[in-house]
């Protein structure tokens, strides 16, 4: 069984977590948030909601989007974007990092059978 | 706003995150899963579910209950409950410690009025 990890932040009843994180991360790499929803499985209108979900909530938007011209749709991550997302990656790797002795001690704990059966 | 953290743990499709861990604590405190429950606002049913779910993915259960005689209905954290929770609650304590600066960075990048709203 494997054991996975989440570490999700909530601003008031707002979560970011790992969805918004890789949406994003995938943002990043499309340049495209119609491209990011569909390398995740999601509608554009979901991916849209979360975008603007999550630029609502900080001082400056973590995801713009140019329209007309030649970039016609594509849509950028900000600075703001990054340092967001760096720091929540940061804090993804202290977890894995620093805390892998808890983590495994728990997974010590699991059921034989159920922990070695991915 | 308020910023809280959220970190969860899945084992294959079980999770194991902040409820859980509050559910052990009450049990431990409150001697009983029906009162631990209660505590939390939980029906006895779904906290029994809870417990279960936790039992059977550990090699020993997390939660025991005595039947019969005085203690009728009463349940305690077992010693493998009692690490699994310290395990987590390091995990937490490890994030909200040397994490804290990430989280203050991404709270600097929150929109003021959001911030200062609790």
């Amino acid at each position: 069984m494997e054991t996975r990890l989440h570490l999700r932040l909530y601003f008031g009843d707002i979560p970011f977590g790992p969805g918004k994180a890789e949406l994003l991360r995938q943002i990043a790499a499309q340049g495209s948030i119609a491209a990011a929803g569909r390398a995740m499985g999601m509608s554009y209108k979901r991916a849209w909601d979360l975008v603007e979900e999550m630029n609502a909530l900080f001082a400056a938007p973590l995801v713009t989007t140019e329209r007309g011209g030649a970039s016609k749709g594509g849509a950028k991550v900000t600075e703001a974007g990054q340092a967001v997302l760096a720091h929540y990656t940061a804090l993804m790797a202290l977890v894995a990092g620093q805390g892998a002795g808890h983590l495994q001690a728990i997974s010590g704990l699991l059921k034989p059978d159920a922990a070695s059966n991915p």
